[in-house]
């Protein structure tokens, strides 16, 4: 099961092309599979004595939970889209970071149900916004190896500056609201409105990573 | 989980091979996911008294919606597929009305789901064609945005005239069904049949967006 | 929901790989939902007073209809895959006989399940082979369009005679077996085993699309 | 159902990025199902009156072969998608060893839930790796065939020989642990740690496929 060893690694790898539409599949099921507990609130035809406005109004934090982890994985989507407009080639550690990515993406269902489930129970609630932290994570380590990357080949690939501070800002804001969870349960799920901090955080992020000179001109 | 603010969003987004990819994949899933609740009613081995035929014929409703919802996603995914041959670029409005839109495809099956259960119930009559109205009102926010790209780009890509009217007067047909179905209940799926003036509709699209004289030779 | 009226349809449409890629999704979906009933088998952890071994014995009907359909299904798309090695341009009917053709692939984790359950009834399989006969059906008139096509447009696309001439043979010979098991039903599944005359009909095909010589050189 | 017979066979097939978009899509179908009996696991809202830890630490094995059929799906693919970087051209033989290559990884979600539910019992064992090793040994066709293709055709595609030599080694270990757990079933899963010995393997299948000067420079 296992791929050549260490003289391999240095093998060039085929392009992102395939990576990128088996991670877009992955992601597109996992999108669409969290209609699945929608679908069992429906009952069965014949059973059905309960009006149906009853059904939706009476399991709003399922349609909620649907809801908010649609937009969830639709903005990750975004992001890596974006992130692998910039890529130049594959290493192994882009591939399996890649995949631990989808990893994090195809457990959502599950958290899904749990949400819908438990509502804002601590553990729950930890895990849901852990699981989104450790996403942004592995979308940002994607980014600061594509940038090194970049700058080592020479050759102009790699994502732009300002890119990669919107990514580690985001991780940042992820961990934080992780840590508010952690300390403050109380908060649930509104922990993620500490993501409007955004703008403060990519500012600082940007000023770490060059210097109190905002923004280098250019790259090269 | 943010990407950079205002200065990125002028940036290049990679071209729209992938994102119509990812829209095509969660379209297959929703399109087969369909198929879920008619092997439901497949009775387990053994517990299989009641004749084959009579599992179909007694559930008529639930093949019924899965065919409708079948035509119904094919139909969108064709407008879909040819709108998508005429874009140019994307940007950051195309892809979230894109995503929106599998939103509404993602949704159907769960929709369907309640038509077979409950048939013409005035409430789920009313989300099934408002759903599909959404759909066809993504799709006309779309056609509008890149025609006006394919203008403002000047590079002979957006829709052409004719292909624009087309889809604006199907969002105008939904749009009336719909209506009709808050107001008359008892009109219920037939509501469809509107569909059947989209010729009259088409026209007085194309007479509103060119004036009388109705197709303008070209568009350049 | 609709594209333009008559003028349009003279329009040209995208090339074939996104519909491709469409129909591939769908086809990978149904052939992997296909393991779907077997997991049901599988009891629940703690309820598990039955023997591994005895699971899968005393449910052989539901593994051995799995890999008849997977087989089935694989077959289908092998050859649906070297059609489209084949073609020109799309046309609007290549793409509704190719979602139809979806729709009898989408229909068959269906069946199966059927199959599984009811094992030889007359009325399930009858609908199987019949469905399957409907899909090779499509694949031939999408086949017989391709053809005229590449005639038409004089570029060298559409496939070669004899792949046309196996493609309406296997037709012939699913057309067949279907009539076998309307007219003896007892014949049931092993009426598939007819494909083994696949040689004759593919002669009898080639000799009346083309008269006694048997193979013209070249098509041009 | 039969494509054409004999000659079709020396035919040009398509390229080979079809096939691999198609294979892609029904592993990344196979790897987001693994999560479905973990959205199982959760109580349907109103009844949970357990709490949510428990569902976790009251089903580790759940999530543990959750876990372990991802790895192995994730490192099945890594190593396909190496293998179709160096293809040259397909071949029916590549086509029908690539679809039992994804029935056996298709077939991976119904024995994990078997794994999860039964554990260390040796019926289950045995038929997990067994699959593996059949998957792995669909893998080592592949790769040979296209190894002798890329000498044939002399054009420099198929894998290099240190590869070759890893994906047979990778065979020959999966065989070693199925043989262990066909003879000593108390060693269940842990055979899988068998691995270790890999680079051991990947030398002496170097040594017996060109003899005892380890590597050849180069291959042409």
């Amino acid at each position: 099961m296992t791929a050549p060893g260490a003289p391999s690694d240095s093998e060039r790898l085929p392009g992102p092309g395939r990576m990128v539409a088996f991670v877009d599949a992955s992601v597109a099921i996992a999108l669409t599979l969290l209609v699945l507990p929608l679908t069992e609130l429906v009952p069965e035809r014949g059973a059905s004595e309960k009006p149906a406005l009853e059904v939706v109004t009476g399991n709003l934090p399922v349609f909620g939970s649907f809801l908010l982890s649609f937009v969830v994985i639709a903005r990750f989507w975004v992001v890596h889209h974006r992130l692998f407009g910039h890529v130049g080639r594959l290493t192994p550690r882009l591939v399996w970071v890649n995949l631990f990515w989808v990893l994090t993406i195809v457990v959502l269902p599950f958290l899904t149900q749990f949400v819908a489930s438990y509502g804002p129970d601590p553990v729950i609630v930890r895990s849901y916004i852990g699981v989104l932290a450790l996403c942004s994570g592995a979308l940002t380590a994607m980014a600061l190896t594509m940038y090194r990357l970049g700058i080592a080949d020479g050759d102009g690939s790699g994502p732009p500056d300002d890119f990669v501070d919107g990514v580690v800002a985001a991780t940042v804001d992820m961990a934080l609201a992780f840590l508010l969870v952690l300390i403050v349960p109380a908060v649930n799920y509104w922990a993620l409105l500490l993501l409007v901090i955004d703008p403060l955080t990519v500012r600082a992020v940007s000023r770490l990573r060059r210097g109190p000179s905002r923004r280098s001109p250019a790259r090269g």
